[in-house]
């Protein structure tokens, strides 16, 4: 089973994250806890590109949905494929859809490219995705409280809100896959809920 | 006028880009020197991350090309198109046919994936291309007495002689484009003949 989380920053990803890492584990599954983009030490060092701040060259839109696809290439051949292969468990914290959310709908780069990139390296689509939704403020007002804020983060609340509308439509797009859950109640409570999925 | 410089190690481009570069400054020309997977700063990092040798994770050949075309994006939005809309000429150590060499002949990619990248992200092609082609072992010689090889000169003979036979195809393909020089000549020589098409 290959699950990704998906949701704009301070959505509480991590934390979910970690606590259906815990109860598959109790079950005795065994789980392999990713992020993207990143997940293996290549790909971390295309995440470390994608979200150093410069201020002396801007990163253009192909670029940087490039450098995303490049990262997921080595992290499917090299982590996802080998783990699903051996009967694991896949947690991955954002995968695809992000691309779509981010780089389509945040910054408006047309949806043939993606879907182009989606079709001929994207192997491997999750079995189920979980979009952690809160409105924009709450979010950075978390992601504000844990320090500095990266390439992503320093972007306008404007850029966000079109980062949750991408979210929305791949939700109603793909309703057996996309389950949108209320991420402003507690860690209790959004665990309660994806609980009710699986 | 954009014109790329392409073949395999060693065979004496970089010599006939710099006589090429002071021969058209000589007539008053302004010219960008260049190269890829490179060509800007952020380029160069990417660069940095394709030429690596890395003995604990191979790269794989999707994200090898994906890092390619990241490069090759960022550097034709920050040098290239703009250096041609300012009525400069760019002279390019490399450009996408080298991926076709390189990943597709070389390494045995498919070519439909190199050309929906083609087709989605590279907006420019070099007016002239010219095909410096020598038999490899020279060629190595050469890239040898240099120093240390990269992940690319590392490769095995077998490897460089289906790069040759990709821009062999290229050069078939595209005679009004790419032009083949005989780098066993010196560089006198080989700078003539290209003076001949120029």
């Amino acid at each position: 089973m290959f699950i990704s989380f998906e949701g704009t920053e301070g959505v509480g990803k991590t934390t979910l994250i970690r606590r259906i890492h815990d109860y598959f584990t109790a079950q005795g599954q065994s789980v392999v806890l990713t992020r993207e983009p990143g997940g293996t030490s290549m790909a971390e060092q295309i995440r470390a590109l994608l979200l150093a701040v410069n201020h002396e060259e801007k990163m253009c839109s192909d670029t940087e949905l490039l450098l995303m696809y490049a990262a997921r290439a080595q992290h499917l051949d090299q982590v996802i494929l080998p783990a699903l292969a051996a009967g694991k468990t896949v947690l991955c914290d954002r995968f695809s859809d992000a691309s779509f959310a981010y780089q389509c709908a945040g910054r408006g780069l047309s949806e043939s490219k993606l879907q182009t990139l989606n079709n001929n390296f994207v192997t491997r689509m999750p079995d189920l995705t979980f979009w952690l939704d809160a409105p924009i403020e709450l979010g950075m007002t978390r992601a504000r409280a844990r320090g500095e804020l990266d390439r992503f983060e320093q972007e306008k609340a404007t850029f966000f809100e079109k980062v949750r509308g991408g979210y929305q439509t791949l939700w109603e797009r793909h309703p057996e896959r996309v389950k949108r859950l209320d991420a402003t109640q507690n860690p209790d409570q959004v665990f309660a809920q994806a609980m009710d999925y699986l």
